[in-house]
């Protein structure tokens, strides 16, 4: 760290501001606050957008909050660190993530000395707005030209071209590794990948079937397909997705609007002789998880939940049918600890093991930000790169 | 195998026959026909009650179906062998089982070849009356004195001197053994003891919280203390169950009466100071489900469903929650393999490893087996031993 970073100063840069629920953001000129103790201030290289944005982004009751800076997947450098970082410093290329992790930064909490969990219990996971360490209060590091406050964004805060995080939510990365490739591993390709391994365990030879092929799941199956499943079944709406997923492993396709009469369980029991050995949800909706589960099958089929539901509604299953030796099991960000498994993901790339390019459909500019958005929800991009400098 | 034996006859013997459903037993002479290929005779040394005998001898609607010959918790010495029978002979002490393993028996099938299942694919279990190869049909080796068939029960008919089950349905088990203590195994105990082990994989040191404790609940307490647990938390509405409860390993006790304002869950988080590392459903209440998995750990935390539920009312929990690293999962008779795991719960029993005696809190000879029903129905006993010769 150079002598001028010592005392890092206020910055004014620019930022995409959403103003209220479902408006276009604005870019707007920002002041972005030195890092406090345990924040290292980052300069966004490039970001993208996730369903998790959206979902908040369209929120109209608290926690959905405004004015409020969105974006969680990204990479960027290190500008200036506050007091007592650890192992972080100014010029450190880095992926920020949404969820923590303390042990690389202090002594380490119950969870993250666990192999078991990666639901960090010294700065727990949580959607209201605020800084990590700031206890429940809104705590910003963002002010707007009036000088009020703008509120974070799961503790990232990407579409600013500097942004505030705590040094438990950033991992250090190879440098050589392309920014735009990084990023995607700051939340969803990291979730898919990591579910498909660390959560569900997959291994050689095992049935997979992926119920939503969007981002996370396309990450799910490709997943699948280093661990040498063989056979990774995807259901989607959208015809288009067999050809994509076939890049990442997909074997078999199933749109369930070409079933007729029949559900969408009997026909993966019936591909696969009995039921799927792992049946992923990634998508978010009670039903979709319900019939995940009673495609999976019984002595040993595993359920994983990746999707947030949409609507509120309670997973349900029969109460008989998980007597029959399933098991169904969630996680938050594929089950990773994002300070161990990120870097081992992005040496899997850098070593041409994992593939991450076929994520990115799309390429702007961050004046057209708002274009992102359009892409997503249309369903026309898995992942659209948004360059800060472009 | 004696020559006499080889071509066995009819039995005429007594059995406790149900004629309809909620009526008392009555002794009746019944006719048990010789083994047929693939099956044996036992003759029955003494049974016990479980719940599920009582869900199905109030049954209505089919798969309630009457005349019957309830029993499936037993333990007795093979009178005779059909066809095709391998390493079962006359004169072998053996526990029936109402689960199949096809695996000693011929060649095995994948769940059976599988660590990870006890759901046998070739002979898979049902509630439906008849014999395991019967196919759906209601096959019966037994006849009553008017000549007319009565039903088996869950492929076991314990409560007659003599039935006839399948090799796969047997266990041959060492003859050291009282017979009163390896009869517990062949339910109850097991299923306990067994979801502790196998299906949980409860640890040293973890935290356990047991809903329900009636045989299966306490065997669970029992699975976990061999186990190693720290802290064993029983639920019950009976604290009588506390004291019994000790001698299984309870180290704390919750009565849900005596919460007032607070929930269950709420106690068991601040006890355990986060949730229980293995939430366990011993009762069959999609309610008590719910309360088991929200009082189950974010991170690790698994719930185990072994209860049957009893008004067929859904498993439903909050959507998000199983996102924080949860797992919720559900076996019949506690994942054993019978044939591999009962012979090493005797062992373990004869090592004075594994406690069997405090599950017996009465005995009874054969002609009063409707007081064992009695004392089931009113919470009195955990099990009543019933002696076919006394």
């Amino acid at each position: 760290m150079s002598m001028e970073n010592k005392i890092p100063k206020p910055i004014r840069c620019k930022a995409a501001v959403c103003r209220g629920p479902g408006e276009a953001l604005r870019i707007e000129e920002v002041v972005v606050a030195p890092p406090e103790d345990h924040e290292v201030r980052i300069k966004i290289l490039c970001t993208s957008l996730c369903h998790s944005d959206l979902t908040f982004w369209r929120m109209k009751d608290f926690p959905g909050i405004f004015p409020r800076i969105f974006g969680h997947e990204a990479v960027g450098v290190v500008e200036s660190v506050g007091g007592h970082v650890e192992r972080l410093e100014a010029g450190d290329m880095v992926v920020p993530t949404f969820l923590g992790q303390c042990d690389a930064t202090e002594d380490a909490c119950v969870d993250c000395r666990s192999e078991r969990s990666n639901m960090c219990s010294k700065l727990p996971f949580t959607v209201t707005p605020g800084m990590p360490r700031s206890h429940g209060g809104a705590a910003s590091r963002f002010t707007d030209a009036a000088g009020r406050p703008v509120h974070h964004f799961l503790n990232v805060s990407s579409f600013s071209e500097y942004t505030v995080v705590d040094a438990a939510h950033v991992v250090r990365v190879d440098p050589t590794v392309p920014p735009e490739k990084a990023c995607l591993l700051s939340c969803g390709a990291s979730t898919g990948v990591g579910a498909a391994g660390k959560v569900a365990g997959v291994e050689a030879g095992s049935t997979v079937a992926i119920f939503g092929l969007g981002a996370v799941g396309l990450a799910v199956a490709e997943g699948a397909r280093i661990r040498g499943a063989s056979r990774i079944i995807g259901v989607d709406l959208n015809p288009d997705k067999f050809e994509l997923g076939k890049k990442f492993g997909l074997t078999d396709f199933i749109n369930p609007k070409e079933l007729g009469d029949r559900s969408i369980n009997e026909v993966i029991i019936e591909m696969t002789n009995g039921g799927a050995d792992y049946c992923f949800e990634c998508i978010g909706l009670a039903s979709v998880m319900k019939d995940a589960f009673q495609s999976s099958r019984q002595g040993w089929g595993k359920t994983i939940i990746l999707g947030v539901e949409m609507h509120g509604a309670p997973l349900c299953v029969a109460a008989g049918e998980i007597l029959w030796g399933k098991c169904i099991m969630g996680s938050l960000f594929g089950g990773i600890k994002p300070k161990i498994d990120i870097p081992i993901f992005v040496k899997q790339y850098l070593n041409k093991e994992l593939q991450l390019d076929e994520f990115i459909t799309h390429e702007i500019g961050f004046e057209d930000i708002n274009k992102a958005f359009d892409l997503l929800v249309e369903g026309k991009s898995l992942r659209c790169t948004i360059w800060m400098d472009k």
